[in-house]
């Protein structure tokens, strides 16, 4: 697969066309950690939101060798009523779709919404924002920036 | 006070060299919400940590009109044994000094280490690791970048 960098500068021109797109009214930004953060931290200081969280996920194989997703670390959220979800993009789907469903079965009464970067047309979840569709492996600038 | 605007490229630079000067074998992160949420994401992605959380912080005025700070959101560190606690600035120290307490309260048995860009001589909490002295009022770029 072809690798991309993806610098600070176009990440920055893309998030603030996913913050001007969302029409929601959230209290409460929770990134799915590590990729997410960067994200959450702008869009709190953006919408002037504190109340910005993280949650993890890890990959682990079934006894039938099937790839899923644990979710751990879920804040607490009984003040929170409407709350955005942010990763850095939608992949196989999998991972985000784990979190809304475990947000969701913990606190029924909250309305959630998605956003991402970066939407997959192959993923079996579509984000509610989103402001590209990826192809390539991305080398977001979080990742490479350190290391050269 | 002059403020500063601190653009992506010197973080970058800064956070290289915060980076190096770690000489601490830390198995989790955890960023003060919002301010150490950028630097959390980039250290954990350099340093290969999945286990990234934040804590959040809220000032309040007590009965003696003295500002305090409250703690919220303190993960589960069960599984954790050297803990790297991050933000951007060390301004007063308060806030640094009330989060150690709270996860030392928590889980006595970590170890705990601190680590922020800046760090302004008059606070009464200093980090073990940062990077530059704080004279100005700082404009950070995640704060900034999205309102231009």
């Amino acid at each position: 697969m072809k690798k991309v960098y993806y610098p600070y500068e176009e990440f920055r021109e893309d998030l603030k066309e996913l913050a001007k797109s969302i029409d929601f009214d959230f209290d409460t930004i929770i990134a799915i950690a590590r990729g997410g953060m960067s994200i959450a931290h702008m869009l709190g200081e953006y919408f002037g939101i504190r109340d910005v969280y993280t949650i993890n996920s890890i990959g682990y194989e079934d006894t039938k060798k099937l790839e899923n997703v644990m979710i751990y670390n879920l804040p607490n959220l009984r003040r929170s009523k409407k709350i955005l979800i942010v990763d850095d993009i939608i992949d196989s789907g999998e991972t985000m779709r784990e979190v809304v469903k475990t947000i969701k079965d913990r606190y029924p009464k909250t309305d959630i919404k998605t956003a991402a970067i970066f939407y997959k047309k192959s993923a079996d979840f579509k984000p509610d924002f989103f402001v590209k569709y990826a192809q390539d492996w991305i080398d977001f600038f979080w990742t490479t920036d350190l290391k050269v």
